[in-house]
């Protein structure tokens, strides 16, 4: 570099072609080569976990890294070379080296791929929103692309006393209506269902991969409610039923309707539904297991009493001690999990690491996360990304730095209502083992001293 | 059905065969039918523009509608036959219904399809998320798809003693930093930029659709900065430099970056950034025109002033009245426009119609947006969904009943400095008619009487 160039009276008009030349680059390379070992091998100093910067920790000075790797010096084609062309023809996808980023079903654990899941790669996101194309599915007899201009909602009543006037809508109807946008996390109430009996499935995106989160855009179910001339003295349930072949239906109360936060959805992440999640409609119920978002929802029934249909009767029960079981818990209760380091990622080297992972609560905010790196006896308070949102995901974050020894990493949320997520071992003493649903307990991910992270249960 | 059914000790074994059958079915469309006119024709009435429900106005009981067809008692093979299986084999897409919301090349705008722009399809869209797969493109020499595993971000300052240590950094290494998420709009400084010589595009598509909004997620500039033992009385700016053949080079006042906005950002939407947007590495610089958000980012110069490089002192200045013209005015000001009803859509019929449009500002939040559909002569405040964040769009939302008669539709946002979006006329005044860049005027939408909506600009 030609240090006349850095005299005042020329430093606007430096030209392009005074930027760093070859012989600066390889000078940049080689001081940054010397302190490349420091940075792999020691771990450098977080100044404070809630630090300035709007929620990152700041990090102190630190020994630099460097690659060194001469052939840096030779231009690649995407520097020399003309790129592609706008993408009109269609929609974009993700890089071909993100090819392995992918919902995957779990082998065996349905009998067919039509009433079956696929769980979302929670371990390769980041944030709180799900891309659509990789959020969960659950499927009970397979998915439909319906044509919205034939779709119809019907709204009625069990009895004639509960509504002024029954309604049939398009969904060029339904779509003139004062719409919302909000976001919310969906947790399928099976979510972690594997883990009540000791079997710690490998991965987060199996442990805990039937969790999304999207804006969703629809209507207040409330509106179309109060279209109909509902009684809202009499009509204290609706049921909501799907199109599908499965014809979903579950039992909705109706001061969840009432409060405005149910939505006759149409929108996820801007743009319409995904065919495998529900186009064109869906049913947003805030807070709740995902089974009563009812997909390709063609009607909504108010009555007075709860339905008791076959998916609430029979599926979706928590079976309890002695015998027992718990009906219409549909309300997920304040969860989280690590997603990074988790169950098959593998530590390279020692060193620092950002602890994120994701917390929610179907009752309202998520309000603190902790977490532990020695398996619950030392806990850390996360920071929080943002304002946390209601019945939403939250994404937390913590500095870490790993020196090489086993390490048992937890996270442990706490929801605005002050509940805690509790430790498995809490959770089975209350409810035993036999559940299939609605296992909100705390997540342990172990890590070997050769770096590999393992799903472990804690006794 | 049944009446028995109806009595409280039977109703929680009600079984789903006692669901509407053929008859009840028929009963409630002929019902729904008698009211069908008056929806479509009669308007119902909003009780309130900011009413309960969370955001959402309540609407009074109203006319009802029915779609009266027959042939919606036969079932759907959606509703008898077995779906689809999971969509493990790859990345969702969207419904085969929704092929025609794609991003938009404007014919004839540029020279070839690698330096030019396709425009994202506003509306058609929810929200504030814009779909990754729609997210307006720039490309000054095409897009590629860069291999992360040899991408490098180097860092150095344009004098010595203006950092400790230069540092070279791959993605592996930055991706171990302390991240965060923030959402941010992002809009090309040209972004309605021929508007300005009264060119009136024909849809919202194509005269404001380089504007998008995303969950990006990366490592604050200044943790990396912090490493390289950056001197920040004197290193006052910092040079971002791309790696694609347009090598584009922005300067950045460091007071953006010391403020923890500035983001070394790698995930967009919770999943790696899409290529066309600068995969693997994209600067984020909240509020600031979009060229300054250098994709395929390789390098970060920290020096005391600015570079004043070929973007920069030639392309993206705005040209002023008699011949000047104004340099380095990079933050785009508060500007919003009106997505639903918009050019190129058309109205069917009148009655209820849910106005709604996106607000945003480079300065902070938005605060008010007011909708008039006389002009300009009457304002209405609108609702915004959810709380506004900070350089980030806002979606508004206001009832309308349309009379069949003309309406001239506009929209002006306000942010938290107390701005108001200026109307064309103003900015005329004081800019001239002679820029691209930076036009935040008010759009205007008619809505003739057989209900087509053009763009025109008022005098």
């Amino acid at each position: 570099m030609n240090q006349d160039d850095r005299q005042p009276s020329g430093r606007l008009l430096k030209a392009p072609e005074n930027f760093l030349d070859a012989d600066g680059v390889r000078r940049v390379f080689a001081e940054a080569k010397d302190g490349r070992r420091g940075f792999l091998r020691q771990a450098f100093v977080a100044a404070g976990a809630a630090g300035a910067l709007g929620g990152a920790a700041r990090v102190a000075a630190a020994p630099v890294s460097g690659d060194g790797d001469p052939a840096i010096l030779e231009l690649p084609e995407h520097s020399k070379g003309l790129g592609q062309a706008v993408v009109t023809d269609g929609y974009g996808k993700p890089s071909k080296y993100e090819a392995n980023v992918q919902r995957r079903q779990s082998p065996g654990l349905t009998q067919t791929a039509q009433a079956s899941v696929s769980f979302a790669p929670l371990q390769s996101l980041f944030g709180i929103v799900t891309p659509s194309g990789l959020h969960f599915e659950r499927h009970h007899q397979g998915w439909w692309d319906i044509d919205p201009s034939k779709h119809r909602l019907m709204v009625n009543g069990s009895d004639p006393g509960l509504l002024k006037k029954p309604l049939v809508l398009g969904m060029d109807e339904l779509m003139r209506l004062p719409s919302v946008s909000r976001f919310h996390f969906i947790e399928c109430g099976a979510n972690t269902g594997m883990e009540w009996g000791n079997v710690a499935v490998p991965t987060v995106q199996y442990s805990h991969g039937m969790l999304s989160c999207s804006e969703f855009t629809g209507v207040p179910l409330r509106v179309v409610l109060d279209m109909a001339g509902v009684d809202y003295k009499k009509a204290r349930y609706v049921l909501a039923e799907g199109a599908d072949g499965s014809s979903m239906t579950r039992t909705i109360p109706m001061e969840m309707v009432e409060s405005g936060e149910v939505l006759l959805a149409y929108g996820q992440n801007g743009e319409m539904l995904r065919p495998e999640n529900g186009y064109p409609l869906r049913l947003v119920v805030p807070g709740v297991q995902g089974v009563s978002w009812v997909k390709y929802l063609r009607r909504i029934e108010v009555g007075d009493q709860p339905w008791a249909t076959k998916d609430e009767a029979i599926h979706y029960v928590d079976l309890m001690p002695g015998g027992l079981h718990r009906q219409y818990t549909s309300i997920q209760e304040c969860k989280s999990v690590v997603t990074t380091p988790s169950g098959g990622q593998v530590l390279l080297d020692k060193g620092f690491y950002n602890i994120s992972g994701l917390a929610w609560s179907g009752r309202g905010r998520i309000q603190r996360v902790d977490v532990s790196v020695d398996g619950g006896r030392n806990w850390r308070s996360a920071r929080l990304e943002g304002t946390p949102l209601p019945k939403c995901l939250t994404r937390f974050n913590l500095d870490w730095v790993w020196d090489g020894k086993p390490a048992l990493i937890q996270s442990r949320a706490m929801d605005e209502t002050g509940f805690v997520q509790p430790a498995m071992r809490q959770l089975r003493e209350v409810r035993g083992t036999r559940s299939i649903y609605h296992n909100n307990a705390i997540q342990t991910w172990l890590v070997q001293e050769d770096g590999e992270v393992k799903n472990v249960q804690l006794s």
